[in-house]
């Protein structure tokens, strides 16, 4: 991976704001579509959602889950040459108050301020998912599996 | 489900041109980007893959997927109002000669010209997954659970 491919990695990061989230459902994939705030440092990815949505139920009965970002679909006459990244790992819930939170919720806010509402509602909470690893695609022909160790190195 | 929902799945499925897959890798999930062709009565989404792509070989070993295809992001104030659906199925590989299989090429040519390499390729193959179910956020607070019968309605 050259430095514009690492500079082209961190700007997918950074730059989207949806992920497809795939969870395990009575042993089966589900994919289903989440928001999420890359950590400054490629981290962890932060997801907010929902006790009552089917993913958050999967992730509270098993915590292994995959996500990929994805360059919107721009009409260029080959899809396949979008850039995607596909991370791995393991989701944990967060605390819904203490400094960690705050920070957080600050972050989030700036990012989802139409979420605001979700801060006075129950079932909503932070969730952080670690990457394993990651598997860059970007290009066509051009992909990377990543450590998490080398994803932070993209961070920088 | 309104008229006017029914309409938006509608194009949603036969205007957008890739999908995270979601499969099964060593018990975990795994989601990647493809591109795919819903066929017109929405009895399946066709994959045209390499075997030596990871969400090939994980078919290979389980053949139960996910997918789901969304409205690109279009920085909206809000990105949890874009409209989704998640698929559920069971991935089959399709014949690479015969009647359906030219049916299927031409479709998929029409619909991705840049692809025409891959029928050089033995590599690649036509993989189809009929939904078992399907689950569509139309917007904000409107989710709706389809059967594959439901889903077919959607398609006329």
């Amino acid at each position: 991976m050259d430095s514009g491919e690492t500079a082209q990695l961190a700007r997918l990061l950074r730059g989207q704001r949806v992920a497809a989230l795939g969870t395990l459902r009575q042993g089966a994939p589900n994919v289903s579509l989440v928001s999420y705030l890359a950590e400054a440092d490629f981290g962890a990815l932060v997801l907010r959602v929902s006790r009552l949505a089917w993913h958050t139920q999967d992730m509270l009965q098993d915590a292994r889950v995959s996500l990929v970002v994805a360059e919107p679909d721009d009409a260029r006459a080959d899809p396949q040459t979008l850039a995607r990244v596909t991370l791995r790992g393991t989701a944990v819930q967060q605390p819904g108050e203490g400094a960690e939170f705050g920070r957080l919720k600050r972050a989030w806010l700036e990012r989802f301020p139409q979420s605001a509402v979700t801060f006075e509602l129950a079932d909503f909470a932070f969730w952080s998912i670690a990457p394993r690893d990651a598997r860059f695609v970007a290009g066509l022909g051009r992909t990377y599996n990543l450590s998490a160790e080398a994803l932070r190195q993209a961070a920088n």
